[in-house]
């Protein structure tokens, strides 16, 4: 089933001209606290001006300042991608004032617009690493200068304002078209046959195309999808495959290569394939998700092994301790899946999008919202130390979170994802409404039968699996409400109590559970989600895991931390256990599991004939979600425990 | 015990002036055929005149021309390196002619060193990419510069010269020695207190000192290895344990950062606590050895886990798929190890070397010499295509051996290895002669009491087992030959034959076996090496392999190879079967394990509650030693395989 929609104006991320599922707007959804309305709090109260501090003292604002004065390149600061931070910024905080006004963000958005406006050049280029006496000039380095990359981000900046403050006078949309019309000019049909080293021109420039109503920048999303693939990019020391240049888009079998790169594309090419009803490149694309969730994505949702290349590695090649799963990774495979489930309403997609926000884009910033991971490791080795609050860590990988990053891509990410998580949480179609993932909410919105929905959401998911949603307004017919049931909620059971008439419960099965009435004020569907803990097996062929079990509880991995260890195990590390059967247990709100703890090794040449001596002293632990741990201090940790060895 | 030697001339490539044992020279030491000697054939007839050519083919040797012409930076090619490979390459040569003379080498080894004769200044400076106008200052980056890197490898391509042709006239040892003077100068006491971000001067100054008798050499070598890890070193991504600026080398527990560079550091770090007999840091050093082949060190022997900054990882980071297993980091280790033998007389040093010889020495150069190995991995997940035999590889990491890299350290160090290798197979002391590595060979050397010694090897070894050292001389009184048996040698005997007289049969624990007597020629000795294939098990915390075993057989690694799957399997790939049964046989020279193929997999999400079907098909499989592998097209491959999982 593929809808026509006509949504040129709602306060959603991405609005496809067609799809299966109609998005709603920020406008249309309030999450009210929660596991994720407090951390949009924090987000909001703590991420973003912690982020326009950084870009202050990092001097990738005021690079701007500098373009304007006119003394580029002199005292310019920050790696070639510097500006996109900026616009990622203004998109995260477009997207939050999108949620309700606030006067100080809202002078901030304006001052920081301003200073980009200053920056652009009369053709409508803008970029402060490129194209001034002593710069490389523009378009000179396509594999890493990363000039579309930022436009990208520019475009969805101002799409993101122009949904949410559509009367605003800023001109940010102004400043993304004119930019926008430059590229189609230098890069359109007749212009450059080339691409950027790392793509995200092509989803800044079809949403930009869908806010405007300019064809033209859809085409031109079209052209940079179709011409990659080809080989126009240098062979570097990781391949082309590192910036999808090796292979074809339709002719690719899983996402392979830097996996930023990868999904940030994969995102644009189903923008162009839905828009332009291409189904043959949207199947090549659902294959591509399919093997790549298969066969290379980590228990967490996330994405990419490979430290030197940040990229996702062979088949199966997905090491707990070399875990890369950037944050930025994580943030782009929802964009993936969020508009494979917009086209297909395949409930796959809200279950993947799911998993990585709990356990990728939730772990990356501490609870105060001010240090972040920026990779995403499954297993921590050794604690090492805390960063440095006023410094910018040279590291993507690290023990401890950090306040900021000389390559910084991942806390203005993770803040543009939480502002603009309204979006993701319902659907509609001409049947009713859908829910995909469950927070404490408010939702009213139009059916494309004029029929008006007002649906308040209670759940203290993820601690409680019961979500109650309970119907606001008396609906002048029958539409159907739609809730997601996970792949792991096996046994979920759904509730309807309408405001007069029996109450009716039966079971729902993973997928989709459905109730079509005609629904009245005080009517409540609830459904009950199983939340004991569940100990789940690898793929066999995942050499990395072998012989362990992870431990969820919901939606949530768990990992076992060693700040909880108990004492009598003098200092032994996460390393040095086994999990006595397989089995984890609820107990005061945490969930444990009992382990063995290796007697002292004796240290020799680690291969030999005869067996491991197994573990011996019994201790029971708790665990904590994985996107917790960390926040305690120093520690180890590891997601995956391996079984205690027979005999 | 510790006996001073005084060895100033012999040609061998270490010569410490104390130890427990005594190297000797390749004058004294002839490899014939064999293993070994085969291997050394291709090196002198294919490598070096392999290397030779890429040297002049990338411009690296005549950067010395530009140099001497006065033109640089103009032309200049090849990273900032690349004078080292030149110095490598002579030290190869060096070693080679000191096997027997060579004319065609002769001639070339004497116009490489005119070519970097003409390019050194005045004061002693030779570098082709620093310190003229366009070119960074001299010293100016010794993070990433290499220039001290650089001046060790000339020096020790020097000491390999005069030690095998101490009357040539070419004057590449007093280049060295004004090199090492101007060092002196810049970086003595009253010096830069600084470092070079690569190791390698140390091992270059303190064997100048031997070879030289000048003291200062030692004496700086000493102020190097002291100021380490005291972070003169800038800070960078990977942090200063990169380059051992971390932490004092008195103070490190294990060898740490990049895996090259540790060990270079260790070995130098060795000659400057020997010759200062300073044993706190002997000790020191000993432990970093043994916690890391305890704990860092891979099957093959290979070290260094991470691709990213070709480092060590965390204790037990030791992923198979991902293991970066560099051969200068191999070469490296037994450039640490042989020095450790020499002080100290334990086996265990001359297991290591068995190993990493057998596993990546001879695993990185294809069978022909002229392709290589750069990483070592010791599982290949995808076939992937042959290099291209024209173009230097941009990749340290590949399927296939390519024939050059961008960055091309590995090629002339296994030259240099290969050439000098007679000089690692045995020792003397006070009391006899040691036989460290088994090869067919014949050594005739002089004990410290003047016993003149001439000893025939004859071995099939490591096909067979069987090592019979034929006294080929008469001794004048008693002395005591000793034989290594190698630590996984369990079940060896010693037969001892004497020309007249009764033979004796004993066991040979693994260790020492020793025979006293005085020797008559016609006597025999022969020790009985078991041969049969074993199956070695994992150490438990190292997560990569848990679950696993490895066949080896003798110092060999076995692996399994796709190309060795029957046809019956249909395409199936190494990492679709399981090792039915702990048991490896040998049959018809090969040595063959049953397994069981895994039937098609549907694929879903990998991470589940119920258990993966097991693996159904049974089939039997040869594997091939792993030094062997992919020399038969690409080719997938395992080194550890899977344990069939019960029920």
């Amino acid at each position: 089933m593929t809808l026509i929609h006509s949504t040129g104006t709602l306060a959603a991320p991405v609005l496809p001209t067609s799809g299966a599922l109609r998005p709603l707007g920020l406008d249309e959804v309030r999450i009210d606290g929660g596991f994720w309305g407090d951390r949009r709090d924090v987000n909001r109260r703590a991420t973003l001006p912690h982020i326009a501090h950084w870009l202050e003292k990092e001097g990738w604002l005021p690079n701007f300042d500098l373009a304007a004065a006119g003394t580029l390149p002199r005292g310019r600061r920050g790696r070639e991608f510097a500006d996109s931070e900026v616009y990622k910024f203004l998109e995260a905080v477009a997207w939050q004032l999108g949620s309700g006004a606030d006067d100080d963000l809202e002078r901030l958005f304006i001052g920081t617009v301003a200073r980009v406006a200053a920056a652009q050049e009369p053709d409508g280029y803008v970029n402060t690493h490129f194209g001034r006496r002593g710069q490389g000039a523009r378009w000179s380095d396509l594999e890493w200068g990363h000039e579309l990359y930022c436009l990208g981000h520019l475009f969805q900046a101002a799409v993101a304002r122009a949904r949410t403050a559509p009367d605003a006078a800023d001109g940010l949309l102004q400043i993304a078209t004119r930019a926008a019309d430059l590229v189609c000019e230098v890069f359109g049909p007749d212009g450059r046959q080339q691409v950027c080293g790392h793509p995200e021109i092509e989803v800044g420039l079809a949403e930009l195309g869908r806010a405007t109503g300019d064809d033209r920048y859809r085409r031109q999303a079209a052209l940079f999808v179709e011409r990659r693939g080809h080989g126009t990019l240098r062979d570097i020391e990781w391949g082309r495959s590192y910036y999808q240049d090796d292979v074809p888009v339709r002719e690719t079998r899983a996402l392979h290569g830097h996996a930023v790169r990868a999904n940030y594309l994969a995102a644009g090419a189903v923008d162009v394939a839905v828009d332009a009803a291409d189904d043959g490149l949207l199947r090549a694309l659902r294959h591509q998700w399919d093997a790549t969730v298969a066969r290379r994505t980590y228990i967490t949702g996330g994405q990419g092994a490979h430290h030197q290349d940040e990229a996702f590695g062979a088949d199966f090649e997905l090491p707990s301790d070399r875990a890369y799963s950037e944050t930025c990774a994580g943030i782009g495979s929802i964009m993936f899946s969020w508009r494979l489930l917009l086209a297909t309403g395949e409930t796959r997609y809200a279950d993947l999008i799911e998993r990585t926000l709990y356990n990728v884009v939730a772990t990356s910033p501490s609870g105060a919202g001010t240090a972040f991971y920026y990779s995403n490791t499954l297993h921590q080795r050794e604690a090492g130390q805390p960063a440095d609050p006023d410094e910018a860590s040279p590291r993507a990988s690290a023990s401890l979170r950090a306040p900021w990053f000389e390559v910084s891509c991942c806390p203005p990410n993770v803040a543009r994802t939480l502002a603009s998580l309204p979006g993701y949480l319902a659907t509609t179609d001409d049947g009713g409404l859908q829910l995909h993932q469950y927070a404490p909410a408010r939702i009213r919105t139009v059916l494309p039968d004029e029929e008006q929905v007002d649906l308040e959401i209670q759940t203290g998911y993820p601690n409680d699996g019961v979500v109650r949603v309970a119907v606001r307004r008396d609906a002048a017919r029958e539409w159907t409400l739609t809730l997601r049931v996970p792949a792991w909620a096996s046994g979920a059971v759904l509730r309807v109590v309408p405001e007069d008439g029996a109450e009716e419960v039966r079971e729902a099965a993973p997928g989709r559970a459905a109730v079509r009435r005609r629904f009245r004020a005080g009517d409540v569907v609830e459904l009950t989600l199983p939340m004991g803990p569940r100990v789940v097996r690898p793929d066999g062929r995942i050499d990395a895991v072998r012989g362990c079990v992870a431990v969820e509880r919901g939606p949530e991995v768990l990992a076992l931390e060693s700040v909880d260890l108990p004492e009598a195990l003098g200092g032994r590390s996460v390393d040095d256990v086994a999990l006595r059967g397989v089995s984890a247990v609820e107990r005061d709100g945490r969930v444990w599991v009992d382990l063995a703890a290796r007697d002292e090794h004796a240290d020799g040449w680690p291969y030999e004939e005869s067996p491991d001596a197994a573990p011996s002293t019994p201790v029971s632990v708790p665990l904590v979600p994985y996107h917790a741990w960390a926040e305690r201090g120093p520690s180890t940790m590891r997601i995956w425990l391996p079984l205690e060895r027979e005999g």
